[in-house]
């Protein structure tokens, strides 16, 4: 195992479990843990609709596997940039109101997935992480960061890992030079504690709030809706183009 | 503008938007920022019943302008010593009964307008904070403390601005040096973001709690109208008008 | 009054208020604050059976008594190892079904003692801290501890006493050298203000709670009967029994 730890080239051509491949993304088991890893290092591993779907799967596959504890993780020096904005360039026949609802029902099934995956779930936070990946890392049980990842939240502030970490965002912060030994290591000891009772002590704690959740969701959900078909959002993303364009 | 940014005494003659002035407060637009400064710096910004009315008002006002940001802030080197307590010696003739129910209208009052109040709402805690002004915080979406800010809470302890900031109170805390420079910077900067966005994204945020934080401001009213009437309330009123007096 | 504060050998033989006796817990009120010391230091004052019902009785006493503040600490160098697993032997006729039914309602009525509890209550963490007293931090109003403390919570993660107070378990943290000294005169300090305030002020905020809090004891117990009975904690607690028979 490398020091990377959870997944590599290789076994991603050897996927454990007789499980899906994808595109976007290498699943992969491996002492009772499974890792989920976005694989577009090219692109910060922004999230794109393809990949919103993928990451579903893969979750609905995870919570059914045998492995004890689930990983998110990114491929390269990125975490996760967030939602690729390319998704708000492709225009549906339905026009505007169309692709909002389509992208309205699928981030709900995304933070859906999130909200009732059944065993612990950790994010292993390996650089920068912005948008979605960092604002749905509440929902995680565990969020370790290396010290190099710096994130962006609401009023466009950027927060440091370890900013990020006094605000209870994230659990630990750890030195880059040694966070993925660090990390692996603890989510290896971790993966043989009781399985069932890890699980049900998560569910325990996730029951109390699980209405809750999903009553934000939809609320959440139903706002972006109406907001991207503003023209606040819409002067927004034209503006990311073209300055995007003039680089 | 001056370096305290945001309101001037020359600005405070001839208030934006055609608003009300007030006795006790400088109410100025600049900037897409509103800013209602709390203006008895020879009583410590201490809240007559004049000004929880006046800032009420203000708020009000406030919400409907065209400005992005509201921002609380004080005159002096007091944010604010909280309650005045003359506000008790004022017995109307209905007495203490009376002067409890009409007391627990205006703060019920008072609290649902922080409650309520839909754009982002800002506290420029530009030195210590007492009492009411300290309880409140927790319904600003941003508290910007100067490190010569100490507060006062349950139990009678002093918090410093560091101690709130931990706490998770006060957002961020600065230098008193620069203070003032780098606070109205920031506002200024986040002004000019999308203000339907903001001001949206705050009122999904409220929108999941506001039910709670009404029924906590009407337990809480309802248990300080029958505090107000004690007999420990009396003594400790009386206790500190004849530590006063013997000053 | 010793450096150890609240309670000593000689008061405990003639405990005030006429209150009862426990053989496992010194009671003793004094300067208004009444002190419930768990008393097995020999065993780190590990909770059997029989304590669960004494502190649950003589926190029953506290709320009733005349002082102002109640403190729960342990003698010797422990404050609590937790559940004492002496506890898991003794199967009763009815076997583990019964024992798990006995467990989860003594368990359940301890956890409402505290949720109840109507006065202020003080943890003075004079040491290690381990399982259902690490847990139960969250239902006191003040948690002091000692900088020799030391934690075990989920995942078995040890915690430090500052670390648990950044996490907002501990109120605050004190070198062990002055832990009692300070500690005690603060408390002493704070059992002079107006009693019914203190109480009434902390039965406003825990009202908002309560019904959510008894739901949790509800929900958890319910689990933990059914996980008492499982292999795996079957398992856990035969492997804990062989490890000590070994030293």
């Amino acid at each position: 195992v490398s020091a990377e730890g959870g997944s590599s080239a290789s076994l991603a051509a050897e996927p454990a479990g007789g499980g899906a491949t994808y595109e976007t993304l290498l699943v992969t088991t491996e002492d009772k843990i499974t890792t989920i890893k976005l694989n577009r290092p090219a692109k910060k591993n922004a999230i794109t609709t393809e990949m919103y779907n993928d990451i579903i799967a893969a979750l609905d596959q995870a919570a059914k596997d045998d492995s004890v504890i689930t990983v998110i993780t990114g491929a390269g020096d990125f975490y996760c940039s967030g939602n690729d904005l390319s998704n708000f360039t492709k225009i549906p026949e339905g026009g505007l109101q169309e692709m909002a609802k389509k992208g309205g029902d699928l981030l709900r099934s995304y933070v859906k997935a999130f909200i009732d995956f059944p065993k612990p779930l950790v994010a292993v936070v390996n650089g920068p992480a912005v948008g979605i990946s960092v604002t749905l890392m509440g929902l995680f049980d565990l969020v370790y960061a290396t010290d190099r990842a710096s994130e962006m939240l609401l009023f466009n502030k950027k927060l440091s890992a370890e900013q990020a970490c006094e605000l209870g965002l994230v659990s630990e912060v750890f030195p880059d030079s040694s966070f993925q030994t660090e990390v692996w290591s603890r989510l290896k000891k971790y993966a043989q504690l009781p399985p069932n009772s890890l699980a049900l002590s998560k569910q325990l704690i996730r029951s109390m709030e699980k209405q809750r959740l999903h009553d934000v969701n939809d609320a959440e959900v139903e706002r972006l809706m109406e907001r991207w078909t503003s023209d606040e959002c819409f002067q927004a993303v034209m503006s990311f183009f073209q300055n995007k364009a003039k680089l």
